[in-house]
């Protein structure tokens, strides 16, 4: 039933929100400002992104991340990279994990991605008050899959 | 010294290089290829990518994989994306989790990239003699980091 | 129910359908040639792509169908774009309303991506046995929305 | 000759521009910012993009504005993309419309470039005080080709 | 005129162009090939970028060459980059400059783009008969602007 | 030695920084900035593409320039071009150059990405004093390579 893909997929979504810190960028506020024009969005987010698609099996929540802010460097699409750099430091991913992952494409989409890319990394640790340094802190309050 | 970082790139460049079949698509065949007009592209692939960068701390050589697929499938670059899930499957990851990450992006790149990958991936498993049932077989001999 | 989005998709998806001729590419093709690898992606486009997003209201067959060439010839993924200029067809645009939208993107895109898409468009029309001056003909056999 | 162009190249631009308002993106407000170090954008835009292209038969304005928004999507270039949404509120499109065809795109651009499109949308509606539900009213103000 | 322009672009594109091989690929190949579907392109090409862009002052038809190749390297559409690296030898880049300019897009663009962008190079000097080493060779036969 | 390649790539790299105004973005700038939570970027930067590239023979460092411009106009990835037209104004490329090369890309990538990147040039050479009519100033504060 599509009810069930939207509990599920919001069962999912919250493994990679963090609820506590009003000023993160979250799907929840993004679908919230998009209500007046697009109210089916957030419906979409939830049912198929994360109700079909995320809730899938033969990855783990970190390795999700990994492939998601990937494509997000390569595609230079920054606003969703901010939000999925926090789900993905929500979802259990050590900043330097993070870091090093965007590093790695450099071979792959040149300088100009990566260094945009982490200039978006910097803004979002520092938002979260979290560090490659502090890594140990963060790992405490991330979700972690059981 | 510059050697240093030449060996250590072909020796980490050798962890995800399948060497026992001659019609796999590798960055050595590459190289050689562009031998004549660009003597110094092997070099540095060897150099900088594998020398500087994959060998880097931080992460295993399998998320270093998924991290190159996916900005390869966003890129819709195919030669090099046959090329890589070669080596990812080389370094370690399942066909599954190579299709898994590649579905992952359906969200993210929507449906033609991942449809063209698919594809790709295909061919490559074909070609190695592997599938998502398979997998067990291919683990074996994969090249996994110590 | 995800039984009924199922079904409403692959009504939809048969109104952008040419079924009378095997060497046609759509989808029914591509998701089954990826069935052993990625079995659920005929399912996705079926209900997420046609039962979702193509059932919504708003748009006409046709401006769907321009909307999805327009953003293809922009991607330069040219498979997707000859299945994407056979479904236009089916849906009811004429071969002189596809080289129009894709003539129109010059301005947008550059010439490289118009030229190689409209090499796709000619191959296409070719297949399906219609031209610009041909277009009656054509409008004969497509599945117009009623 | 080029004085033609020129004038045709106008005479269509204007079915494209609300002049009524100083602070919507024009292309006037454009090539004039550039005027300085680029006097010639402004003539190719009207001579070539309106004179030439946009004044092509087989299309209708309204396609020709679904065309072009849908392109600028799935580039991403938002400056654009907020200008041409614009000009086709100006050309009769509905916000409707719009939004549709924004959304019609998550299965082939993915989320993130339809989120970002979508939150320029809502900008621009607010700017010009329609929406979805006060379409009616926009329809009137509208441009429509005769 | 408009005649005018025709025929400055139409010099200006001999300028770039190799016609002692019919099996070089051309601007008036690719025209005449679509010549059924969309019998304007060539004469936009022709018109606009020949006559109004390539006709302009401040840079000279190598600089022109250069800009144009980086750009197709990086978008990775190859039949326009086999195309540019002919006019580019024709309108007197050598051999060396071109692979200079490919490799320098590493930084840029990362490894895929210019690894494949090595590849079409490598044909088109090789249907030319040129090389790295046998630059002097090509540099007589190509068309220098005066 | 790695030492050589750092210092040969420093080298380098100063001939396309301008020192004399603390407002103008550098690639020091930018590492520094990034230090915190990627200290090896800077290092990669001058040793690889400075040290490696950039120090290569057979291209100047104009046309070097009019390279990595062409591509970062065709990516859009503004801030990385804000910062290669100051190191294409230091190095000797003259304001008109630059802005007859990004004109040049329009039959290559479209309008929106060349308007877009003239408005970055035309904030650039605000910040430097400069403009098309005023170039021969600029020449002389510019470091031309010997």
């Amino acid at each position: 039933m599509s009810n069930d893909r939207y509990q599920q997929g919001l069962d999912k979504l919250m493994e990679y929100t963090l609820t506590s810190d009003d000023n993160i960028s979250t799907h929840l506020k993004i679908s919230d400002e998009l209500e007046d024009i697009a109210p089916d969005i957030g419906k979409y987010i939830i049912e198929f992104a994360y109700g079909d698609i995320y809730s899938r099996e033969g990855l783990t929540n970190q390795q999700r991340a990994l492939v998601t802010i990937s494509s997000l460097v390569t595609q230079g699409t920054e606003p969703q990279l901010e939000l999925h750099i926090n789900t993905g430091l929500t979802a259990g991913l050590s900043p330097k994990e993070i870091v090093e992952s965007i590093t790695h494409l450099i071979p792959y989409t040149g300088f100009p991605s990566v260094l945009n890319a982490l200039t978006v990394a910097k803004k979002v640790f520092s938002m979260r008050n979290v560090s490659i340094d502090k890594a140990d802190t963060e790992q405490k309050e991330s979700k972690k899959p059981s």
